[in-house]
């Protein structure tokens, strides 16, 4: 198996902002690798809160001789080696993991979503994710969030529930609404939800800074939302600690590493009896798909990433009326754009 | 698919005891999936205390219906239905999966643990089993044993260190020891536990009675062998209850209702720090290797239920130096003998 990879950056349709800062770009990193006469693809996207860049993760990359392995098929061995580099860079590992699977999926000529056992028809719907911004902009927002059935929201700032309102001056639809860690007292954030439940808000991810574990639970113990983990879940072992403390985990291929550990995280959050959602960073169509594949085992999706840019350069998993639809090309079901 | 199912029984080349019961056969039923001129094979084995016997099981595999599926691939969902029929039959349940897998590794023409990402050079050594017997008997059991690197014994009734003393008198290898539930009292199973450790056991099974959780708790946090669940660990949902209880679990596929609920239990027990083993009952070839394409992923193996039987009527995983041997045929690779 040969690795190669290149730098590139996604432009993003609206300037994004959430609770801690703003962004109009997004770096990323394209892989490819290449094994008896097939491409598998993958991608790494670096929005600058997780610590990576072009040049962590092309340094990181450099160090991979996928050449030493003869078996493509045996991911055990090779993701595990590949994670032992280094402990961080998660979203390289991901380009990796993300190219692998999708050259075994050409290999056998079977989308991922019949390797993992699942029914293409079981998707969940995604919701469309709308930034802290004006009243005007969120409501050209909305406006393009039509074909979705659920409006995702970021609050944690001062205006929450001026969002939440302008949102309803247009829109009766569910939202689901991610704080960011943005609310810091847990009484307020608990009258907050309260008020968000009789919005018809479905769930609320992370509502306070993260490692606050004692804090959220309480709030998860009390709250008439499910809560959700985002940066207080990572990787596979940081779910057994927020057990009784969030209601659900969001998993994101960028933060976990990649499609492997990714099914690994959704056994165990079931098992424990926690609710799963599959979300995203700005992603080019090629990682929105991948993660599009799990999809069927999830109870909510927030795969978006894909529809925020202008310069997408794969087609792939689409949304048909506000739902994940999977096309039946193999691999992760992507086409690479000329 | 076309389901297909019909009785046999298979015949021990030795009478088998453990502390409970003494047997010479086990009935078992094979089953045969076809679609697309592929033939998937499985097998239920169904030893007396499991509750399951030939009518049992072809009365549940009469209830099932798989030509309103599709697509074979759809695991997830044709197997949650299946377990839905009824809440037991956990035999004949994985004699469906085990046939769905054989079938789908041979549509896509690729070995189950290639599928799974593994390597199948990672096996485990397996245990060659010997029942409780008399000094003579047990003799010639351990020089049949040869091959193999562990010898495990079935202890649990009043001659326990004899048994061992008279494997010791003529073999130093490792033993591993089930128990069966027969030891009574924690005080005392711990005594043996240490004595145990002294004749170079490496790990007890089910060492009391099952549902004491509580004793087995004190038992393994004061073991200096570690202690792993057989009778109390069954399915998925059981295994979050011996957290802290076992060191390990043992999965068999007919306790489990097979391969894809084995994978999530692998998953969820090392995620919870928990050790492995894959165990089995008296099977074929069949049954067998199917659990021998996990293998790569367990701490241990004891998969010699084929090996004690006189009428196997496949051929499949090989043990070659006391380590299974995984053939590279596709599906979990097995031969039907004519």
């Amino acid at each position: 198996m040969k690795l190669k990879y290149y730098p590139a950056t996604l432009e993003l349709k609206h300037t994004f902002t959430v609770s801690s800062y703003s962004r109009k770009t997004t770096p990323i990193v394209l892989t490819e690798i290449e094994h008896d006469g097939f491409i598998g693809y993958g991608e790494a996207s670096m929005p600058q809160y997780l610590g990576e860049s072009h040049d962590s993760v092309m340094n990181f990359l450099s160090k991979i001789n996928l050449e030493k392995y003869k078996n493509p098929f045996e991911l055990e061995t090779i993701l595990s080696d590949i994670d032992k580099i280094e402990s961080n860079n998660c979203a390289a590992k991901a380009s990796v993991d993300i190219a692998l699977h999708d050259l075994i999926g050409k290999l056998v000529n079977q989308p991922w979503y019949n390797i993992l056992g699942l029914n293409k028809n079981n998707t969940p719907v995604t919701s469309f994710t709308i930034g802290i911004d004006t009243p005007e902009i969120i409501k050209q927002k909305v406006g393009e969030a039509n074909e979705f059935r659920i409006i995702k929201v970021k609050l944690g700032t001062e205006n929450d529930k001026e969002i939440i309102e302008t949102i309803r001056s247009i829109s009766d639809k569910p939202i689901s609404v991610d704080a960011n860690q943005g609310w810091k007292i847990k009484e307020l954030a608990l009258d907050m939800i309260y008020w968000l439940k009789e919005k018809n808000v479905l769930f609320i991810e992370q509502p306070m800074p993260k490692n606050n574990f004692d804090e959220v639970a309480w709030l998860t113990d009390r709250s008439p939302l499910p809560t959700f983990a985002d940066e207080d879940v990572q990787r596979l072992s940081d779910i057994i600690k927020v057990k009784g403390v969030y209601s659900g985990i969001n998993i994101k291929l960028m933060k976990c590493t990649g499609i492997r550990e990714a099914v690994k995280m959704i056994t165990l959050a079931k098992a424990l009896n926690m609710m799963v959602m599959l979300g995203c960073m700005t992603e080019t169509s090629c990682a929105i798909s991948a993660a599009a594949q799990l999809s069927p085992l999830v109870d909510y999706a927030d795969l978006d990433g894909n529809l925020l840019i202008k310069n997408d350069v794969f087609t792939g998993s689409k949304i048909v009326n506000g739902k994940i639809y999977l096309n039946s090309m193999p691999g992760i079901g992507v086409t690479k754009l000329e």
